[in-house]
């Protein structure tokens, strides 16, 4: 297995490194380090790295500002990302984590690297253990901060 | 007749367990489950689950978040979900709940699997009785809370 | 000729019927009926219609409530409905009542009808006289309220 | 060359009218006409005039009403312009006036018919003389009312 | 290598050539030069240049106004750049400078030049030395205004 991560030089913390080291912890695979500008470059790369050079899935880590503006970038991203997805019958797991979801840079860094480490997760899961994600079908998980728990306690 | 399920670990009610019960009272299906991690997931899983576990139609089962960010999420979801359906020309029923819909957890729980069972009742007209959809054209159907019935009385 | 009339469910008032009927007053084509629970159905049904069942253009009838995120589903089905034109290479006439537009439900059955009335009279155009249109251009047509006319009186 | 003309009977203004004698003016092109109800039918419109008719540009012109719910219908047409013109590699001239940019009436034609003009001058320019253009970068150009110019002075 | 630098005659500086130069002076590239009237003309424009004259790269850039209409317009720009990446899994490196985020014209000029400069910076980079992204990774890297710099100091 393939597992490609894509990240960004205007994050604010090094989002692919950690996703790189927490997929090595859960599973053997190869990885294949792809890093751009910006989110919006994000969903060419991601197509890159499935077409050209055989990722079976990939991570998309990126950290868009506070403001409107760069709200609306994220947004443009992830419609690229889903659309990446739809052409290629490929996964591509977004790990978005805004400027403003932390209070402090301390906190940011924090939420960025704990976002990625579980979203490495679930990579591993939706390629190699399906059922796993079946188990946990409707029990509010949450990536970053704590889990919102299934409405039925 | 084969049904694909996907849903979602970050809902909080296990909607896709509530709509394969229900499609199993109302037709002899074979059912595909799949699970994915959150609402932008479910796009390329429907996609999956038609072109290479060949199913019929396929029910696509969120529940967004309550806030903004949220909302945008939801957003993507669903125009990746008409995408696939323009790709693949099979219908996707999308089943999703706000958080915010309810008052409470409780209405929650009972809403996500109300609109769950109601539209699997859909996913069976739309491939087995078409006709029965003709029939309630323009009546105001709802799926969860009641109906809102015809203009005219 | 044929023609593609898809409605929906959810609707509270029976479009696709008024359509129907004005469609016959206007010329002689066959029609293929094709209700749906809602408008974010109506794009791949709009597809099927044309790929599947052979028809030349499409009548795509709704009726979104008048929440915020009901214009958000009607803007969604907008987008399918436009790329599916565009993959086909075949006209669907959008006709959306949005129920906020009319004071109470009388008035929203009376637009209904006569904007689906309206457009089935555009839809014959486009497709048999599509010269009628050009002698329009410009003249601020409207369907269901009256027109507003041209800027210059 | 071949220039597609397409506009709206919704708009109030023959802004396509106005288009095809200012191209008369500057190129001698064969012109092909296309009428549709509203801006939301341009974009299929546009790509029949290409890859139908044989058009080397289209020019795209419409008058989205000033409420809320136009300027979503003129966002969806564009999108609609844009991904038409990224599947056939030919340019779509878009010539939007939206009612609310004209303080009467009177305004309103005469921008309509100035901005439809002036980017009959960039058609042609776009086709035949593009270099014209590369000596025109970055020189706040507009079309309609008075042109923002340069910012250093 | 052939760089594609496509701009418009909208902006109100000439973006284009800021990034024409800066590109000689980091590699020995060809470059490939596309005006356009505005940023709604960028996505089939970067197209053409990618499959009909050989770019193996692009740069897009523009200045879209400061009222809501233009940042609608810049939205839809950003879309199709992206589903352009997408249809050719090529770059497209987009440098918008919205008019609203300099205080004054002598401001907007020297953004929208130090923009298009850092950005000519990364588009070589991304083709000649990808490495050198992947050592940027997370650090916080912005493109005219000061670096914002790792969250962690």
């Amino acid at each position: 297995m393939k597992v490609g991560v894509c990240d960004t030089t205007f994050a604010r913390v090094n989002m692919g490194a950690a996703a790189v080291d927490e997929l090595r912890r859960h599973a053997s695979v190869a990885i294949e380090r792809y890093t751009v500008p910006g989110v919006k470059d994000l969903p060419v790369a991601a197509k890159i790295l499935i077409e050209e050079r055989g990722c079976d899935i990939v991570m998309a880590l990126g950290m868009p500002g506070g403001k409107e503006k760069d709200r609306l970038c994220a947004h443009e991203a992830s419609q690229g990302l889903i659309q990446c997805q739809l052409m290629t019958n490929h996964h591509i797991i977004e790990v978005f984590v805004h400027e403003d979801e932390a209070k402090d840079d301390k906190e940011l860094a924090w939420l960025a690297e704990q976002r990625a480490r579980e979203h490495a997760e679930n990579t591993v899961k939706l390629i190699l253990r399906p059922d796993a994600l079946i188990k946990e079908a409707g029990t509010g998980q949450r990536q970053g901060f704590e889990d919102a728990g299934p409405a039925r306690h």
